[in-house]
Parts: C-alpha cells; sequence; structure tokens
C-alpha cells in the first residue's frame, strides 16, 4: 500500500501548485492526478454539483488504489472534506485548514484576507478554520470568480491580468490587512500580478506548500512514505484538452508533462493507470 | 478530552521554544509543562538513562490527564518517540521529525547541517528522518555538547557565547551547507550568535514553529481543539531550580510565567496540577 501513488484531484489545473510542492518537499513519491477542467470552473455551481463532480473524481482515484487523496481545490474541499473523510478509509486531505495555519503563523496584526471562489467564499470554511484555532483573527473574505478562468486560459503574465486582478481586490485598499491567504489552488499562479497590487507590506499565502507538508507528515506519522527505489512514474489525467493542460503544466511545474485525456463520466471502467 | 491541556517535556528550559510557538499559533489551547532541569542535560548520558528520565516524565503527564504529549527535546525524541507511541493511547509528537520537514522544504543546494546533543547525533534520527522523505539531501551532522548548559545558565547573550559557538561551528567552515537544524530546543536561544558564526547565506531550522504546525495539525484533524470559553490556565513545573526557570521563561517568552518546583522522582503522588 505504502508504494501506491498519491491520489491529488482539483478542477482543473490548479492541483498542480499542490503538485510541485510535493515534488519539492516529497521527491520520492508518486502522484496520480486528476483534473476535471471538462467541468471547470467548480466555483460558481451548486454545492450538491459540487459534491457530485468531486466524488465522482475521488471514488475514480480510490478505485486505482491510490494510498491517500489530497483534494487539491479550496472548493471542493470546502464542500466535500469531512464526507469524503467518512466516504474512504484512507486519509484525506483538504487545503484548507493548511493555508489557515500557515496565515496564523504569519500575521502579525491578526488581520487576514481571504480570496478564493463564490463557493469558497460562501462556504466561510476559512474564518472557520481560522477561528477553530485562534479566535482573535480579524478576516476579510473577498470572491474573485474571475481569476480561475483567467488561469485556465494560460493567462498569467503580470501585464495581462493585472487590470482584472487589481479590479477584483480593490475591497482590500482600506482592509489594513498583513496576510492574504490565495484560497484557492489556481490563484498562485497570479501570485505576481497580486502580489504587485496587494504591496510588499502584505504576505500572501500559497495552501500549497502547506498542503505539502500536511502530506509528509501524515506519511510518515502513519509509516507510509514510499520505499520503492525506482524513480516515481508520475500519471497526469484530465477530462479537458490534454494539450493545453500540457502546456500550462509544463510552464508551471518546470518540466514537461505527459498528460492523457480520460473523462470519469464518460468512461467508468476503462482507464488502467498502469498502461495510461 | 478536548478541553484537557497539551503536556510538554523538556529536559529543561529548551522545550520553552516550543511552548512560545504553541502561544502563537494555538493561543486557545493549555499547556502542563514539565522540565527537568534537575537531571538536564539528557544529552551525555546512556539511552537507558534517557529513556528512564523520559519516561517517568511522560507517565506523569499522562496521569495528569494531558489531551496529548509533546517531547520538546531532541534527545528524548530520538530515544523514546516510538516507544512512546507505542505506550500512550493518546497522540505523542516529538521535534526532529518536524525539524527535517522544515529543512527539507527550505534547502535549495540539498546539504543540510544538523547540530544536536552526542545523544541526538549518535541516534542518526535527523538523517533517518531527512532520507526517509528525501534520499538526496546530504547531511553534514556536529555534536555540539556545551550548548545546552550554557543555555541553563543563561548565557545567551552573544558576545558571552560566541567564542564557544564559533569553536563548536568550525566543522561547517567548508561543508557548504545552506541549511543548518538546530537539533536541539535549547538551541534558538543562542540563534543569535548561531547566525553570525554561519552567516547570511545559512538558513536556521527552529524545530519548535514547525513542530507546533504540526500539534496544530493533530489537534483539527482529530477534533481535539479546546472550545472552553475560558482563557487557558497554564501550569510549569520544574524538577530544578523554579526561580532560575521562572528568569529564563520570562525572558524568551517575553512575559512572566509561574514555575512550581516539583520531581516527578520525588514525589509521584502529591501533585495536583488543579492546585499546583
Amino acid at each position: 500500500m505504502r508504494n501506491q501513488p498519491i491520489g491529488v484531484m482539483d478542477s482543473g489545473v490548479g492541483g498542480l501548485t499542490v503538485v510541485s510542492e510535493i515534488w519539492r518537499q516529497l521527491p520520492r513519491e508518486e502522484i496520480l492526478f486528476y483534473g476535471d477542467s471538462a467541468r471547470c470552473p467548480y466555483g460558481d455551481r451548486p454545492a450538491a454539483e459540487i459534491a457530485e463532480f468531486t466524488f465522482r473524481a475521488l471514488d475514480f482515484l480510490v478505485e486505482q488504489r491510490v494510498k491517500m487523496l489530497v483534494i487539491a481545490c479550496n472548493t471542493a474541499t470546502a464542500v466535500c472534506l469531512d464526507w469524503a473523510r467518512e466516504r474512504y478509509d484512507i486519509p484525506v486531505l483538504g487545503v484548507i485548514a493548511p493555508g489557515a495555519r500557515a496565515a496564523i503563523a504569519a500575521t502579525t496584526n491578526q488581520r487576514v484576507g481571504i480570496i478564493g471562489t463564490h463557493a469558497t467564499i460562501s462556504s466561510n470554511s476559512y474564518p472557520r478554520a481560522l477561528h477553530l484555532t485562534h479566535r482573535g483573527i480579524a478576516t476579510v473574505p473577498v470572491a474573485c470568480p474571475r481569476f480561475v478562468s483567467i488561469v485556465e486560459q494560460g493567462l498569467t503574465a503580470s501585464a495581462e491580468v493585472l487590470p482584472v486582478v487589481a479590479d477584483s481586490l480593490r475591497e482590500f485598499s482600506d482592509a489594513n490587512i498583513d496576510t492574504l491567504i490565495l484560497g484557492c489552488t489556481h490563484y498562485p499562479l497570479l501570485a505576481s500580478a497580486i502580489g504587485q497590487v496587494m504591496g510588499p507590506s502584505v504576505t500572501l499565502i500559497n495552501s500549497a506548500e502547506e498542503t505539502a507538508r500536511d502530506i509528509s507528515f501524515v506519511l510518515a506519522d502513519q509509516q507510509m512514505t514510499r520505499t520503492h527505489m525506482t524513480e516515481p512514474n508520475h500519471v497526469f489525467l484530465t477530462s479537458g484538452d490534454a494539450g493545453a493542460f500540457a502546456d500550462i503544466g509544463a510552464r508551471w511545474l518546470g518540466r514537461a508533462i505527459a498528460v492523457s485525456r480520460h473523462d470519469v463520466w464518460e468512461c467508468g471502467e476503462c482507464f488502467d493507470a498502469a498502461g495510461g
């Protein structure tokens, strides 16, 4: 079991920010990634639909015998994490609690901004996670629904996106926050533009780094680290366009990745990860 | 159970670096601290003796109904963590794996130095923890047995300790490390002098911050965060001199703490945390 891959799912390419951190912090681990780009973005959909899409993807990863599930999508984490923990008998990690913990460690004025999709912001998951640990944190949540589409289109250069980013973040202009949680795994791809708008006094929290630390903790704690001496063989699947996914992936991860198209709604039985 | 304190033990005052981080990251949690200053330092003792002292202290904390044990001492973690996890039915965390994970996240040239007591260095615990996650890390371990006594004596100003620190770290002069694990909870009290000797290109890893994050993860994951609305009532016990412990504690924690003398070897039955 410990030599099985880690299953990572996202609504699209955003979860690759978590993959990047797993590669950096856990280079021996193998990843089976499923990006549901065909249905991306999840963030404006009703919760029941988000749950339907998320569990179909997670069920698929479990069928492929992954040793752990990582919901590398804030929207899906907000809606599905608690249910997923009940449904599966392997560890399930989300991206919200790690980001909240990192924000608590980073802030000095106890004023934390949160940006995310409509679904994530209206779920109130981040304020809840923050206050569970530290009741004194003041939160300023702002939905930025346009960011995911921008990233999925591959538009991440600051010059192209700066006007949209500045407009979306204008609510923070007098919020006096010193820490901003990028509460969507797509947003680190816009970190440069977000940083320009927010200025150097605001620390940006990328949940991906913290999530990888939590994965590392759970693997060590439960004696589930991979022991095979062979190089890990990562598998990337997307329900959307494989070429576009591979392009964005190569740019973000800094190395080429082989991406196959696979949609869990079209063909639940025909994928074989060993041959995929 | 979730409103019981976290039990933290150390061979002396070093574990207060972990307390400081718990206060910062988990301000709602209550702490019962036991510092075994009467037997400090542990680091030059044989493993059997370290285990005897450590388990007597941990048994005492468990009798006081703590909800979690934190072995805030690298020497005791190296010798006792695995046994302690088998012995107790509450979560037990050490300080070695968190420090190893932080070092992996910090290094860019994959060359990591480790300083610790004789017992910690000879246990090989850090290289093992590092290689479990990342086989490519080169390690340079150096024992610095004089540091703990210096800290327990309250000598932490750079001018006083710089000659001893520089002499102890001379093995690193051409080791080309970019990251140094302070593999003893006493050492962050010497961080200023260690930083001066190592220079700005070497990142110092303080396990305390990472350990507090792991505590935060486990509490949230196991639904064990404190829910009482009252201010936490921390209890500090030392088997050594309470006044000296309180002085160092106040200096390091930035606020006065009430410290009582209690030695688990003298009087196993007579301590009552509620009245202590």
